[in-house]
């Protein structure tokens, strides 16, 4: 399941932009969206990866049973979307370059699902040496 | 500073959309963007009165001088936009048709300001009447 997400990452990271990538999965394991970080390719700063595969899968009654794949643990930003429309299941390729608030997602009844994958945690820490100062701008890290 | 984010807020009720507008502020302030929730307008999930008027400021390198005005008492979803992006000072119209998460901004060292507004409160009420199920969607609360 992390192919469509990590493939999303890979084309952000050739346009320059930031390399997080997501999926929207429905409860049979079907690919309803897939979305990638934007700021950079868009000057969109409200485009993550998941708030950009969210926003592809249009409205949808429940996310209950619903699973959201993404390349990297999920920023606040992402986290209050998950758990706002409830979003079932969260399954995130690495939490090592940033680690997102996951305890927060499962104290809110989130399923959170942790790959510790190589190909994403080395994509990130890739774009994060070459471009640190849009990978803090991301995050709103910037001074 | 209330005016522009009720205007958002009334125009997209005249769309049959979820009456919550925004508006984001400079520290002289100057209004950077307006923004609306247009769920229904756009058939866009992710585009809260927050996340809109959020996008439309375009990039930039700080938040934590800016005034973030919306009608309604932010939801998880923005709650963890402004969280993340260190949003300085949020303005709120109302928080009785939704408390939203004021204390936990507050916990996060962002300011927050209620004014209790009327006319806010009143625009929401009657939507949420005429519109109960838009409104659970916008939520996250349908069954």
């Amino acid at each position: 399941m992390l192919k469509p997400a990590y493939e999303e990452a890979h084309a952000g990271f050739e346009e320059g932009g930031v390399p997080v990538g997501a999926a929207m999965f429905d409860s049979r394991g079907r690919v309803l969206s897939r979305g990638r970080n934007r700021r950079v390719q868009d000057n969109d700063p409200s485009a993550h990866g998941e708030t950009d595969a969210f926003r592809k899968a249009g409205r949808q009654t429940t996310y209950r049973d619903k699973i959201l794949v993404t390349t990297l643990a999920p920023c606040w930003y992402c986290s209050g979307l998950i758990r706002q429309f409830r979003i079932g299941t969260v399954v995130v390729g690495e939490s090592e370059n940033f680690a997102g608030h996951l305890d927060w997602l499962r104290e809110a009844g989130i399923q959170v699902v942790e790959l510790n994958d190589p190909e994403c945690t080395e994509l990130m820490r890739r774009f994060i040496q070459q471009s640190p100062n849009i990978w803090n701008e991301d995050i709103g890290e910037s001074e």
